[in-house]
């Protein structure tokens, strides 16, 4: 399998299917491990690194995963292959532009991956579209118990799995969900979203982990310690409580916009929509607000049958009556594809700044308006 | 007459005809008068300064000017009617929003105006559309005259007409175009424009004269000395040598757009026309910078024979084979009609914010797309 093979998709982590995915885009657990017979990473020889590269490659290929499996030298990748991985959040920016000899095994529909050589020895991921953390927690548990059938994982009866930062020590574990809040942003809201995570001890950040800054009203919800509580219990947290009280929140914000401030949320989608399918030259950061205005406007139209002048006419004037518009899936794709490193690696080489925002906004503008062809 | 007699239309300041009126936009000269018998207006009676009033008034209504002339009394006038004067720059904003007794003569066409003790006794406006400085001068001498016959100006062999400030002493006169600049703007040119204006000893201001900061591209380029130099010297240096090389500078400015950043140019004018048919609010301000890559694409169609994707897309795909689009006068117009007093006192009375941006979104949106049926 190549990198190709699978760039011009979408996978589990923009899907936009499962449960509550208006406004949960994709659920993600990760597992830090590292190995009873080795040193941390930040102690080892680069010959230490490759024997435990050596180990756990062979362990993971090995594994009956139910799909097919490959593995990416990471540390021999060139730098497009490597920048397609983070932004597809297939392994971490730390993993992709790290040092010494480090690898990725990733399942072919791509709910699975596992960093080698990381920050710690292995360091897993399981993703799936929308809320559904316990089933991640599940797959992600089973991985993790067919492995330690193989390998002897460093453990302490006192402390838990131990791991090379503190922060993971105990389950190893962290949960994360990518959610869509458009509309706590358009309603000057988004303020106090940021101060309850702060009050519940929850990290925020944006798209692309970096920092807490948003890019198309997207931010990543996850937690910070793992000492002293139990997997299930985090994830319990997460699923029961927190993020359905944030998805209530954004929904009643949504519910406020239609009903007090429709014309700001038919300017944002108008604007959206004209400017997807009409701008010449669009940056990467501006396609994901763009696209963001656009998903919530579907969204509203799909689940909650808002029917303002802008949300009806989704799909072009002439299609007033029988207004369809383009899918969420279309919409999700977009996110996709046209981020830097997709659109090159889709294209075949390298391409400057300004030629990539050229070929995004061609590859917008033909994507929406075959879809208006289609649905007249 | 009545103002709403004239908001709905657009007069010689944009009107948009003219020489060269792809790039000027209009032509302007004002006098600065004092009557020898009265004081200064900083050192006048509130008393002396309705003499002033009264005698100025009687003398313009009298005069023969081949036109209809009406009379405003400025501090009696309500706050929408002087901000809709001084939109359409018949009067200046110290005039209108001064103090004590104070009106303007006001000609149908609106090519000339006279304030009445604004910061003289009296200033005179005449405005022809393109460049067409020689006849502005020409028209004002004649009115001037005809004055000059009735009334005793302070005037001394020595300085020449005395003035209030020591800047317009001398010639009294005052020269300014409007000038659309849009192509230095986006080739990042307009820095050189600035400075070669300040070597000049040339004043350039915004659209409506505050500080230099412009709108929509707009700039206004004027003399600033007035002693020592004849009037005829400053019109001809104008007219002959200074304007046309700026619009020399700006049509290679267009002409480098269209060879090297037509993807620039296209993105810029297909965004205008996306979200100018499609926005649901649009403030004044971006209103203007929306128009004037507008104004710029159907110039450079008309009179370049440009013909890139946007441009020849100005009005809709549906018609590639014979684009019309908007015309010039429709931008022209809407350029005044979305201005906020013109927008209020058409809509018969004061609105907030938010439902001028409602308003001007929706007479630009119907504008624009009754051009498209028109062309259909």
């Amino acid at each position: 399998m190549k990198l190709t093979d699978i760039s011009n998709d979408i996978n589990e982590w923009f899907s936009g299917s499962g449960p509550l995915a208006d406004v949960v885009i994709s659920s993600r657990i990760r597992l830090a491990r590292n190995l009873a017979q080795h040193k941390f990473l930040s102690r080892c020889s680069t010959t230490e690194k490759s024997q435990i590269l050596k180990k756990l490659k062979t362990t993971l290929m090995s594994l009956d995963l139910g799909e097919k499996v490959f593995y990416l030298s990471v540390d021999k990748a060139d730098a497009l292959n490597k920048r397609f991985l983070v932004e597809r959040h297939l392994i971490s920016r730390h993993h992709a532009f790290g040092e010494g000899p480090r690898g990725v095994v990733i399942a072919e529909q791509q709910s699975f991956t596992a960093m080698i050589n990381e920050e710690d020895h292995l360091r897993m991921l399981v993703l799936k579209g929308g809320l559904q953390l316990t089933i991640c927690g599940k797959q992600i548990n089973r991985i993790d118990d067919m492995i330690e059938r193989n390998v002897d994982y460093a453990f302490s009866t006192r402390y838990g799995y131990l791991t090379a930062c503190p922060t993971n020590l105990g389950t190893g574990i962290r949960v994360s969900v990518m959610l869509h809040l458009p509309a706590l942003k358009l309603t000057g809201q988004i303020e106090k979203f940021f101060n309850a995570a702060k009050d519940m001890n929850l990290a925020v950040r944006g798209l692309f982990g970096e920092g807490t800054e948003a890019a198309g009203d997207f931010y990543q919800l996850s937690n910070q310690a793992t000492l002293g509580v139990s997997e299930a219990d985090i994830i319990r947290q997460f699923e029961k409580t927190t993020i359905p009280e944030v998805v209530e929140y954004e929904n009643a914000a949504r519910n406020q916009l239609l009903a007090n401030q429709s014309d700001i949320l038919d300017d944002k989608i108008s604007r959206a929509m004209a400017l997807l399918k009409n701008a010449r030259l669009i940056s990467s950061h501006e396609a994901l607000f763009l696209l963001s205005h656009l998903r919530l406007g579907i969204n509203m139209r799909n689940h909650m049958g808002a029917s303002t002048p802008a949300i009806k006419n989704l799909c072009g004037p002439s299609n007033l009556d029988n207004p369809r518009g383009p899918s969420i899936k279309t919409i999700n794709r977009l996110f996709m594809v046209t981020l830097p490193a997709h659109l090159q690696l889709n294209y075949g080489k390298a391409l400057e700044p300004a030629d990539r925002d050229l070929l995004r906004a061609k590859i917008i503008r033909s994507a929406l308006n075959a879809e208006d062809k289609t649905n007249q």
